[in-house]
């Protein structure tokens, strides 16, 4: 016998990256059942416009973004700009609407309002639970607590996507108190889906193909106090974090080299020992063998995260290397990931494993 | 109730691209269970090692390519050079196994011994089933006389990549008599995952970065004889055809552009509603809407053609444009979706249809 | 003893994709002396804001663009939209200015006004010489006929950048009698450099990146006439053109394959010598030696053409591969050229030869 | 008058990437007169074959690189693999050969045969000048000491092209005093030519399209004790350094960010002053406006360094970013530049400012 649990999602924000890559894993999980699909200034129009490659939902014509539309699925996912998710969660709320609200935005990231308003200039919208369930919580090596705590929620706030490659590369160091979340410094290598479909110079194809280049240089990305509050819940005392992206010629994928100090004392030998214990029973984070480092072409498309660590002795560091695919575990397979523990489910189901490489 | 019928596959040449498409799709496949791996100078080793990816056999050793690793499944697939399979099917065979055997190699793909000759410069192998179920056999504009064909088969021998590109873009307008298959021009860009895991200069990313680079033009390109066989079966009388792929620097895809001319007399109103007619039920070919052209990136990882036509009145051409993964409909889907047909299975089944972008 | 005649030169449209380039070689010309620089949109700005690239100029403020920044000049450079530059020739011209006008754009380049309005769709601008040094005119296989055209020109319409590809890869055997312009087939391999800096969705990095996109494709481009145009001068009674041109993902580069069927009779043996003997003394179009095959990022910066042909017999076609960096020889660099020839200087003049590979 | 010193260059190596990026930037020095080309396995063959960009000496054959075919030139460049250019030396001299010889390879840059032995496990072959005229020297904060070292200079070693992108970001913070040499953390994007043209899979295109691929991790790479060297020449009293570099899709070009603490007690505000002193004046390397950042792709093809510098309070830390293309400042250009003062001539001649964008 077979239970089955299907739910109804609904997707606002349908015609972006984020949402039309919600769109393509919600098509391949056996229990979601696609409803409405909005847009801001695309509704009216065919998906197929915009998304030709989602085949299945070619024909569907965009809904606008309001809660009419939205209200009456189990599910509602929201791919809005940052600051609109708030209010559309609450006036579900207001309409008695009992759905599952998973913001892919910023809003409901952060617990403290002071950083909120230090990075984002605008007041803060609350905190939800937070979409990782990987998150190491202080005293644990396994991830159980971050788990217990997404089971049953009914909101979710999915992480950054470069948040959870770096995340996820440093919190078994952190947890295990082999390695020192001051002085961490995190470069990454971050393709262009990352950047959104906005219309701008920088983002042409003619400006970016055989370049790099960095943006959001010096401390200023949104995305610090994210991972700072991330390493803090692995159990970190104090965080301060050096954080770079720079983007490179690839559409998809996040290359993340982050390192930080080993432990005066720590024993070198304990940090593979650490990040394999972390990572042992975990579905989508895969600890590669010794020697072989991760690429972002071997993620493409799934919602695995590869990670390697190394300790560099004469620098006294451990560096780690993480690999994601941006949308998929860095946005929407994570999102689905730990929707699926909200509903219950079992956290992998429908979820793509496996890339697609070369 | 839910019948099922799982098979086993072995799959020589796991190691190699084709191979490893053919991996990632059968852990997709509801019925597949996948048996035997095996390699030539890569046996040994872990696939992990050369298909970071498939991190669901990552740790699976690599046999060595020979029959008793081979038999014993329901299903053998062979990515083998040129030359190989024929031999390991005898030998199969000779054993009193029945599996039903699946060429990715271009073996078996030709009827005519003249034009293998021609174009291989070896011995003729002999004629498979040939695994394009969407292909148009002569007095047919749908194309239930080639699946009909596969139905039951043990041996199938998969269309090269670029021949399922030309024939599913050019075959509609051939079966209705609207365009001449005498000097039909097919100019294609190509991934280069297309040239396989060789070691050769021109293949190294420093070369292809940033370039555009023909190869085999002229009209030596081994694919000609095979569109041609298509073209006739499709109906046409006689067939010749210019030929150029050229490498670009994407790592999948292949964007055919093909034209012929219209038929003195043809009707330019009546192209769209054939292509519309020849594909309308077919689940994995899709004519774009009007005006919207196909992109490689629209089919990634997907089983998916995209074909879009246009009569350019004054050249007095009909120019079709089709994108696929070549990876995908051009190889190892395409196997799939034939063996599915050949094994009574739905012909979809467990093929993606929605591909990975942007 | 060393004559030298020093020209300035005003570029409008200095911050676009063409003027840029145009300021890149004129640095390196070494009797160019560069004055004013427009804008439109972005007057008041830096050029280093949008040019890093050009460091020698990198604090130059650009001006706005009107006839009283262009004049007083003995060049003035037009990199404008379409339509823009007639009206500024024609106001410099009632000033009494003398200045040799450079147009880079379409405007002047089409000598039959129905042709013009039938692809352009406005009023025809009129007809200025056009700037293809290397044209052959009817009668003749060596260009000296175009050269003396434009001696002493004082405008000077430079070709599209596709135009001057496929012209030069096909006017030697139309020229020679050897093709036949008749049902000539085209299609490019497009870097994005030649959509210019216009954001549109299509053009992103992220929508390019790993994709082949086609464009213009049925017979619309306007480059057509003009191709068209150029093999009528070159010898042929008739032309019928197919061409599609392609988006891959390379920020500058175009590959043309061009192809026209052998002329009944003609000796295949006598293609390769007509098109030896029409580049014997060409300084900037290459016939690569037999077997091997032009690449674009060979002709990355140069203003270069590499050429090559082959006679397919089977498909009685004579295939053509035209590679040139669609920015220099496609545009500026061809510019260039001829406004050396204009001013009775050596044609090669400060023109690199050498590309920047790989 | 003008006042000519010719010279003639010997090209061991001139099939490989390095090579021929001499070769191109000799082709534009107006004193350079290439002779003897030399190659390996390529001897015999034409250089058209392996560079066909180099189009000024396409039909040059190939001579097998020995001491008889480099002799009685005034300059040879040694382009060849590690562990040869000490013996070709040795040889020239003991013909009693006067000419300057150039090193592109790793053998005589570090002056520590323990380092040398840790990174290299070969015998030390001796040290040779440093070709990086703008290395600053203790107790300089700008680069006369360098360069006065190489005025005159017979043998010069090329630096490392990451090396040289580390070092120029850097050291006017090391030279200072405003920065802590001890744990720099750098990590670089790069092109592939950097990795040159041998076969091996991880550098073919199928592999690195779409992909971000890290290597030599965990404290390995044979540049780290380079840069500790240039570190401790600019001031440094301790160097610790951790280093990873990632191949990503481009042809050409590194971007390293560079990061090290803010010494204690340091002015933040002084920062930008000191990299202004240091490079005011430099003609190769260029201080961005403030806000600007660095990208690959406005280097390509120059011997130009971009440089950018900001201070993260929040973390302490001195972020650098600097993009050289790899192959001229990087390797190429920088030889040239540093010829150029070995010589006596201008240090700028012959070498390009501008790049070739987009």
């Amino acid at each position: 016998m077979v239970m089955h649990m299907t739910f109804t999602v609904a997707v606002a924000g349908a015609s972006g990256y984020a949402g039309g890559e919600m769109l393509r894993l919600l098509l391949a999980h056996p229990e979601a059942r696609i409803g409405a699909l909005t847009a801001h200034s695309n509704a009216g129009t065919r998906l197929g416009e915009h998304a030709p490659h989602l085949r299945s939902l070619a024909d569907r014509v965009l809904d606008r973004t309001d809660v009419d539309a939205l209200a009456g699925h189990d599910v509602v996912v929201l791919a809005l700009p940052h600051g609109a998710s708030g209010a559309v969660a609450a006036e579900l709320a207001a309409r008695g609407d009992t759905a599952v609200v998973v913001d892919l935005g910023a809003d409901h990231r952060l617990v403290d309002p002071v950083a909120w308003k230090e990075f984002y200039g605008t007041p803060h919208a609350g905190t939800w639970p937070y979409g990782l369930p990987e998150l190491l919580t202080a005293g644990e090596t396994v991830a159980s607590g971050q788990r217990q705590h997404l089971t049953g929620a009914t909101r979710i706030a999915v992480p950054g996507c470069n948040v959870t490659a770096v995340t996820l590369g440093l919190q078994p160091g952190v947890a295990a108190g082999l390695i020192d979340a001051v002085d961490v410094v995190a470069v990454l290598a971050n393709g262009y889906s990352g950047a959104g479909r906005s219309l701008k110079t920088h983002l042409l194809a003619a400006e970016g193909l055989g370049a790099a280049q960095p943006y959001a240089v010096g401390g200023s990305h949104r995305h610090i106090p994210e991972i700072a509050q991330n390493l803090r819940a692995a159990g970190a005392a104090d965080v301060t974090l050096s954080f770079t992206p720079t983007l490179v010629p690839m559409a998809r994928g996040i290359l993340a080299t982050a390192t930080a100090r080993l432990v005066d004392g720590a024993d070198p030998a304990a940090v593979r020992a650490a990040w394999e214990h972390t990572y042992a029973d975990e579905p989508f984070v895969h600890l590669l063998p010794e020697g072989q480092w991760p690429t972002t072409a071997s993620t493409l498309g799934a919602n695995t995260a590869l990670v390697q660590v190394a300790v560099d002795a004469r620098a006294g560091r451990v560096v780690t290397v993480t690999a994601i695919d941006n949308l998929v575990k860095g946005t929407a397979g994570g999102a689905l990931q730990s929707l699926n523990v909200a509903l219950g489910l079992p956290e992998t189901l429908g979820l793509p494993l496996d890339g697609v490489a070369p």
